[in-house]
């Protein structure tokens, strides 16, 4: 029997590739507008990072027919600890495989998930180094802040569509030791939503309920952090005046606190700015639990969910 | 007799002439690193202006051989306004000339503040209207909002040093209207500093002691404005980590109360970037003093002044 | 024939008397959440003011069967300045009666404007003078800051509810001298809302159109100032906490640019929280128009105004 | 041989005993600027925690003849945690004894530090349960917000001064399986800081020199979390008014990045209240290194670093 992964075997979420039809403007939204930078091309995909990234890439951008995940990576917290979790996603029945064919990370170990979702498993990684002209005193930080866009400092977390949120939830728990910290269960007892955490933040990962009927493995969105609420309104000013539209927000989560910003990235895939939320420091943390009556009353000072947020993923569903 | 203009009959600040002897880097700084725009090119001159100015220009940075101040220039609140207070000027045995050949505002009255500081005031100006590509949704708001940089958002005022300081103060008050806000009188009853007001705002004018023997007419700081203490302490990473040395701050000033940040542009002068303060509703609002006692204790919080503060102005003063 | 008052004859609005049918709990309210404190007590009514007033009074809350506004108050540039608009209300043919039974300010006018509302304008002023334990270094300050709830700084503005905007609007601009400084002007050429300003920021009076029929001289909210975004942010979750439900916000006003946060007090009058803004230095600033379409893309950020914010206002409209 | 502990059998930080000459005056310090609460007291001691923590106690305070450290407590993640850490400190000579007579938490190991600092580690806690009058709708959140003075939001980390840096730095790393984050290594090779943590944050124990001649276990300061800037800025004001003296900041660590502020408490002990600062996800981070010369040039914006950050600690150094 293979050993079960613990919590914080996952460090934690590596990078995320997005598909986009429309790479050179997402391309351009995400360098001037957001702030990051790229790394890397090769082939059909751009390599970027933000400021406060450590690795080299945070988000591959890939020119493709359509939107959605290419595959989410996380990174594993040591070598024998890549190895334990790939043994026991073997040992318990998920298909997968090595390679060693990406740029800017080791060799990694790609299956799918639950509800389909390509991911996969890296531990080496090429930490970013700051060329003269971004060198900074800061010496804790990998580079000089961005001073162009809104200049989010890091990659913080992604959230999944499932059509069975439970499964998922079981699936990023069981399989890869991540901790659930929060769940919407709503009357009928079902779930609409799963958030799980590999570190002390809330959370690294959220899965939530895809209502269109048949899809599988979409994505709902990515989020890049900010360290401060002010940047998240400076943010919104500088979207709107693009001609960006805001799809909901500034506000704040009732989950995770955290204070949020959505919009779409002209590939069509949603993003999120996000800042502050709560750290847990607690090492019995119980689920906290979230019922249909709760979510009723909206986010945290009660605005209203919007409906997008139930029914837009990507990619697009199409009809039959 | 003169009618004596009243507060109010200067309407704000204008624009600030700049000498700088290193136009280039100088021009460079406050655009790529302040986040200023340039509207004009003239001679030796460049204009430039933050997002949220509704003038045409409030820095004119002309090339020199050394540093200090070009003008300080004030807009009247009418034509009949200007008129009033040339007339007082001229009455009061102040000299002056006309002067039309300025661009970006109309006819300038050109005279000597009492420590021989160039002064103009002027009533017609040229408002910056937003090429498409600045336009702004917020129609309350000349411009959209600048992205690269600390992106100050407006001029706000400027700190003159003066031999005397009562001398100026009377110069300011009598002979503009600008109403004295607060004021530091040192154990022998000299005045060490003067601040004066064209607005509610509680100062756009600042005149302090110049301790430089046989110094006269020169330059402390002016003051770009941003809407946030969090644009104020973004601002301060971005300078450090562009090689740019902090004189002093993020502080709070207990004079004004605005959240200060000093440093030098490249031509050597000094510019400050603050926000908060107070506004003054109160019409017959008295003077507010500072002793020597008050000023022992530091700013806001403690951290003593500078001592830099009290002795760098531009020009350098020259050995004979 | 009389002298028109000018922009600026007014100083700013003093105080605001509000009915309330449930005086302790609206007293409870503004006191332990909003952190305002009480002056005096005489009568049915509180005198309330915030830590950054420097008046004695700008809350007057009186007990009443019904909420709504019992006056607002001006206070004038001067006592020449309150002559020449008192002689200017007459000779339009405003009838009104000199007061001077009221504290904590000299003799006033009362008038009703073009909708009805008690209106008043006094000179002479009972200036807060803090008691040793609420004294402050801050010799520009009145007081040392509240550190209870919310701590608002001051009252910055009043909005009106009016049948009749124009007519309304006209009387704040040709009777006291307000500035007119955004307006909303719908497709069929009616008026739906006008800020007027008496100050260097862009309003200080607000009117829109009250939706019931037959109603006349109904309040829509009242506004304190808060230095920073944060502390509205931070107010929404001590309100929230509370249990007092958050009927908009925070978001930014397009009108205004303030970032905002509306509810209401135990008497039913609605309150705003707000900061930010811009201020108007141009003496000839032009009416900013804002059109049905405009309008129709919601707050600055997109969000919808709330249904409540056109039909809700105190005192309800009692249907016959 | 016994089993090394490894990073996060640790989980955090989870009380601080504070000796304090002043206990009562001490007790309202924390109750009524910072926004403690008192869940108990039993004999001497007073048991109080923040809004956010967790636990029924991060901070007890207790009546002495003197100041100083009564013992730093740390939460295990786990039972078998606890006790392959007590194992592994037995196995290694470090004496200690179990105890179980404290409040608020289960059996405890204590020890000593390489320095004589009393420590103490335990897993079984008494999580703190909201009263109806403390409860909120933010269910991943232990209570509702202080809203009274600063309202810090939880305990963050404690520095310790130490005769000798490496040896403390190395008993918590080897003994306790902290992580090595940041040092600071003198020309001469000698060590004089550490910051080691248990969780993603930067640090949780920091060590740095302590200059008195024969001192050993002293205290250098405690850390209280707020979210924000604006909160820390709005505690300077608090502070200053309520007339404490701020020893230093507002201001930015290069180290660890947080926006500090530095004060003593009515006992003499040094208090913290910092926000901000950076997560660490990167499982092979590798020790940020400053050097004498990095150290010289000042904290993040360039403020020398206090003398008597060097100098003060508690208990006072009594001379023989």
């Amino acid at each position: 029997m293979s050993v079960v992964p613990s919590f914080h075997d996952i460090a934690h979420v590596g990078h995320v590739e997005l598909f986009t039809p429309e790479p050179d403007r997402s391309l351009a939204f995400f360098r001037d507008l957001i702030g990051l930078s790229e790394t890397k091309r090769k082939g059909d995909s751009v390599y970027l990072r933000a400021w406060g990234d450590y690795e080299s890439c945070t988000l591959k951008l890939t020119a493709s027919k359509t939107s959605g995940l290419g595959h989410l990576s996380f990174r594993a917290r040591s070598e024998p600890a890549l190895q334990t979790i790939v043994e026991h996603l073997k040992a318990s029945g998920v298909q997968g495989d090595w390679f060693d064919d990406e740029i800017l990370h080791g060799p990694a170990f790609r299956f799918l998930g639950a509800d389909g979702h390509p991911l996969e498993i890296y531990f080496q990684t090429e930490k970013f180094k700051a060329p003269p002209e971004l060198s900074t005193g800061f010496k804790n930080q990998p580079q000089r802040r961005a001073i162009n866009g809104v200049g989010a400092r890091r990659l913080d977390h992604i959230n999944l569509l499932a059509s069975d949120v439970k499964a998922s939830r079981e699936f990023f728990n069981q399989m890869l030791g991540l901790r659930i910290t929060e769940q919407i269960i709503l009357d009928d007892g079902s779930e609409a939503g799963a958030w799980l955490s590999a570190t002390n933040k809330s959370y690294d990962v959220a899965i939530t309920r895809d209502h269109a009927a048949g899809a599988h493995g979409r994505f709902h969105h990515l989020t890049y952090f900010c360290d401060t609420r002010e940047e998240i309104l400076r943010a919104a000013d500088i979207l709107v005046e693009a001609g960006v539209a805001i799809e909901t927000g500034p506000h704040k989560h009732n989950i995770g606190q955290t204070f949020f910003l959505y919009f779409l990235e002209p590939g069509g895939n949603r993003i999120e700015l996000a800042c502050g939320g709560y750290l847990i420091l607690d090492p019995d943390w119980k689920p906290v639990f979230w019922s249909q009556a709760d979510r009723a009353k909206g986010q945290a000072w009660g605005l209203q969910t919007v409906k997008s947020f139930h029914t837009y993923g990507t990619p697009p569903v199409v009809e039959p």
